[in-house]
């Protein structure tokens, strides 16, 4: 039985390859896709998540959502990781498909409560589509199968602020209601995806499986690259995203905690993601009283890779 | 030529072994103990203080410092980790000698003054006393050789938070102060302390070698060693506060990085430090304004204990 899902996201370089594995793996049910500013803004990632559907040959919903953080000033776009463009700055396609009517919070709202019980949403972006979603329905907690959420990070430090992961950075407000919001939820931070290191032998196999699709996730790639080799010190890319969805098919990768997560809003650690595991006591209970979630803590980062390069080659 | 230190502390077991370190190792000239609450309040800390140089027939100045945070309401001390008197709940023999008549801060200025560029402020408690200073002559940062601090963590989390240790999180206003003041400082904190466990064999080594003293040591730490089994399933204790002076004089069993410190001192993340590595660039800059201090991240621990045990055995 594949997995029904709604993608939330910013595409982005990393988001190109996991919505790419949305579209191709025989166990995901791709319901749509719903688009938020973070790695370029809205209009930006809506395009592209139309395009690389098109390059696809996918005929699939997407659903543009927020422009904007909840509460927080937005903070401009990371042009020089993700390209101006969202893709590596490479020339694209014209586009030929149009976004649903609907938005993304109602696009969720409507698709998830014709299937109570059964949708995962996957999200690899800010979470500010989700808050909103709960904002109109609360009872979506109910009714969702699970949430995952590409972001955040316990024990591996941050990666715009020395402690602060960039989809919850971006939008702590929306990622305080979402992580708190009492659904069966899955945290997939930088514990896990920074053990991921997708190098240019496995990116080589990913362009020679996926023709049209395939050149514009190598291309974008080599942008990508670039960053992490300038500004990290590595040889390839973190495959952020596609991480959500391995942890979804291929959870046996995946060491996972229970525990309760709060979210900084506001001051030096704003968009913290702070995790108080199961049972362990604090000095004051206040950090163990949102609901229960689990955590990724540890992977085992060649095999994830592997499991990309092999959905995709 | 022996490391003329003031030892800024809040006895507490682990302090105890600490100070022992810091009277009996012939590298160390011991100018006095400055006392804090923390892990007992302060004429706790004090009369514990006082007792200790007694035990080691040694006569060294106590000055007797903060009772309470700058500005946070003072948390109820620890009484299950170090006992209601500080060492473990243990009958101790009675103190005969006296508290110096000046303030702990007041000490902390008039004898770096009287030494310029020799003496290392070495603070294992909340760091009030060491904020005060600073308040008193400003001008401190130039005249001390090294504060080292036992505080603190920067990947390991909390002990009394999720992502706050103990020793900050009781004042993060002074640790604000006191971390950011621009004089050469080294943290020493949960990432490294956590990596040295003190089992039984050391202390009884440690009890064998320090008469009257070792009898306190070793029975306070069976107290302390009981919290350890039964809150976090460890047998033997983290000697955080020896550490301390564990690296004030081998250095070399510890990995060090420069970096800029930044304190959390409100919301749920306070006490937290925040850490941005020498020349790693985030989003803001707010996180890299901060003086360059030294942080220590990795330590062989079992040396480390074994260096304590050889010291004290």
């Amino acid at each position: 039985m594949p997995h029904p899902i709604i993608f939330d996201t910013d595409p982005g370089v990393d988001d190109a390859q996991a919505i790419a594995i949305a579209l191709r793996h025989p166990e995901i049910e791709l319901l749509g896709l719903t688009t938020t500013y973070g790695n370029v803004d809205v209009e930006t990632a809506t395009r592209n998540a139309l395009l690389l559907c098109q390059l696809a040959e996918r005929t699939v919903p997407v659903a543009q959502g927020a422009a904007a953080p909840m509460v927080k000033p937005r903070h401009p776009a990371p042009a020089h990781i993700h390209g101006a463009n969202g893709l590596g700055d490479i020339p694209l396609p014209a586009v030929s498909g149009s976004p649903e009517p609907r938005s993304a919070p109602q696009f969720i709202v409507d698709t998830v409560n014709a299937r109570p019980g059964e949708i995962t949403l996957v999200s690899v972006g800010p979470v500010g589509n989700l808050a909103a979603a709960l904002q109109l329905d609360p009872q979506l907690v109910d009714k969702v199968k699970r949430v995952v959420v590409m972001g955040g990070s316990i024990r591996e430090g941050g990666n715009v602020t020395p402690v602060a992961e960039a989809n919850m950075f971006n939008d702590p407000h929306a990622a305080a209601r979402v992580l708190t919001a009492g659904w069966p939820l899955t945290l997939v931070g930088l514990d896990v995806t920074h053990r991921c290191v997708l190098g240019p032998a496995h990116m080589a196999r990913i362009a020679a499986g996926q023709g049209a699709l395939g050149e514009v996730l190598a291309g974008s790639y080599a942008f990508y690259r670039d960053f992490y080799r300038d500004f990290l010190g590595i040889d390839g890319c973190c495959p952020h995203d596609s991480c959500a969805l391995a942890w979804l098919l291929r959870p046996d990768l995946f060491t996972t905690a229970p525990g309760h997560l709060t979210v900084t809003t506001h001051g030096d650690a704003e968009g913290q993601t702070l995790f108080a595991p199961e049972g362990r006591a604090f000095i004051e209970p206040r950090w163990s009283r949102t609901p229960l979630v689990e955590v990724c803590l540890e992977t085992d980062g060649p095999a994830v890779v592997e499991w990309i390069a092999d959905t995709l080659g």
